[in-house]
């Protein structure tokens, strides 16, 4: 299909000049309006009526709203935003909460006064009900990655239940029965939903969720290095960890390496994200990759694509994630041979 | 000392309102202005003057340029910038070049339009002498990381010179002679000084800089595996590699270990740049750890104490760097054992 970006390549204009042109807020010269006319009559282009929609005599900006951008999850899913739109011929503004909630109310007031035309709002905290009435009376706005319940939009996640799934699939056909979940915050969806899999694949295979063990925090190092702590102050309560997000593995396996806690030989290790190079690890991180680009792309589509002029309701929009095995996972007859070699050695 | 931030707490209110009572732009509820008055006499608040020099009546937002986010470098000197400017009650809008020259110019413009107060700007392409020109004739630009040469403007850089020199210095002392330096583009500075400190460090030890095989190309992934085809099919011309950023880093040890070359024993690596987790790879890398969060900060403070009124004039601020030594490195008698012992076996 002819997209918005090969109409101004063809009439040697940016993308942003064709969509104020189709739009009517931008008064061009006539043999500039005339190149781009044959560009888009030569090329059989369509314009995008929910792209006009959306953007008709307004900024031609979208904005984003993310926790933090340090975190390379963050970062990348920006860049799949930005990318996107840019193809589109719209500006990003972005906007950072550093986990703030008043900044939160701030930008989402940015669409009554017309600053952006529309926002992809990421939020990492439970709502007390402020934000969803908010977007609910501002409209344009599209929840990714973690929900905000109330709220009647368009909402956009990776398939984080069967994550979970395939996680704790990949533990129990290694043998694991007790397996220690490390969430982020404990009423997010994104925690809740990846818990659930990692049930149900226990449950499944003859197992009950009291073979679980549950550490809830946030998704950063500094609690991957206090759930690591806490593993072996509880004296390893799981042959297994799956760890739910980069972060929460990096600051786990930092601790659990200078303790001298080899994985997978003492416990083994699968992860969430897989936006880092966990390749690269030792040893290489087994783990749950989310679409992150996809679901940039996804956002950006579907602020376009929604009529916003009908009564706002909720819909959710679930990516395929996938299981990415290295080696980080090995069965427990491994450890318990080494136990039993450290019992016969000491004694 | 007391900053904004403070006073803005001791009243109940946001920065950005303290910051626009004090240059004018807002008139506040009498008993509001009064508990911040009451604040800024409280805590004996001083403003600073450079900081109302630059938004006076203007947007209260600094623009910052890079050229990718999903970059965890540009990623985290995003964060910087942004919690920096927020202690100032500054809002940041950022904006990714995608590295297209076209976008910068467009950005460099938003200064004369008002739509920042002034602009961080990091490049990553040799300048044509448009950038330099837009630069000298808006003012309010501090560039970071990598020079626009002939720009009149406060510049910011990490000592690149003093980090090539430094892990020249530390493959010397393992008793490496003929190193490969695998740079970024050949013309950028942080590419050039990295090159030139690791000569010196080359030639101090008793060398020349015909020992020194170098690659350039562009701080990627991809480069970094090109770099790794490229040294193997020159049959290894060095016995240590200093890549000079973490994503070549990533990318030639991928190729290496696929390849079967171990590291450190067939070939040594330092990187540049200590952004990711390298500390977690196999084996932890050694790299130049640059000074990512003081640079963003650094940026914001010589956007502020900058006196733009008076005539441009480039000055160069240059931040530490340091090694961080972890297991990457080792002696090059190790390979030439190792090589022995192969040929041992193989005759």
């Amino acid at each position: 299909m002819t997209s918005l970006k090969d109409v101004a390549a063809a009439a040697g204009v940016s993308v942003a000049t064709v969509s104020r042109m189709l739009n009517g807020s931008l008064e061009l010269p006539l043999e500039t309006k005339k190149r781009i006319e044959d560009a888009i009559r030569d090329l059989n282009y369509q314009p995008n009526p929910h792209a006009r929609r959306l953007s008709r005599g307004r900024s031609d900006t979208i904005g984003l709203v993310v926790p933090d951008i340090a975190n390379p999850f963050f970062a990348t899913l920006v860049a799949a935003v930005e990318a996107e739109a840019d193809k589109l011929g719209l500006a990003v503004s972005l906007y950072a909460t550093l986990n703030r909630p008043g900044r939160e109310v701030a930008y989402l007031q940015l669409i009554e006064r017309n600053h952006v035309d529309g926002l992809i709002f990421v939020t990492n905290h439970p709502d007390t009900g402020q934000l969803a009435a908010l977007i609910n009376s501002t409209g344009k706005v599209v929840i990714a990655d973690e929900d905000v319940p109330d709220a009647k939009a368009p909402k956009l996640f990776c398939d984080n239940e069967h994550g979970g799934y395939l996680a704790g699939q990949h533990l129990v056909e290694h043998g694991h029965r007790r397996v220690l979940f490390i969430g982020g915050p404990e009423t997010m969806i994104s925690s809740r939903r990846r818990q659930l899999g990692l049930e149900r694949a226990i449950c499944e295979s003859g197992g009950s969720p009291a073979d679980i063990s549950i550490y809830h925090g946030e998704y950063t190092i500094e609690f991957g290095r206090d759930a690591a702590r806490r593993f072996l102050a509880d004296k390893r309560p799981a042959t297994a960890i799956f760890a739910s997000s980069d972060e929460i593995a990096i600051g786990l396996i930092e601790v659990l390496r200078a303790e001298g806690v080899s994985i997978p030989d003492d416990v083994s290790l699968i992860g969430f994200d897989d936006v880092g190079p966990l390749h690269l690890f030792a040893p290489p991180l087994t783990a749950i990759r989310q679409p992150v680009r996809s679901i940039g792309e996804r956002a950006v589509a579907l602020l376009l694509e929604t009529n916003w002029q009908e009564a706002p309701r909720a819909s959710e929009t679930l990516l395929p994630v996938e299981i990415v095995v290295r080696r980080s996972v090995a069965p427990p007859t491994r450890q318990i041979n080494r136990n039993e070699n450290h019992q016969r050695t000491s004694t």
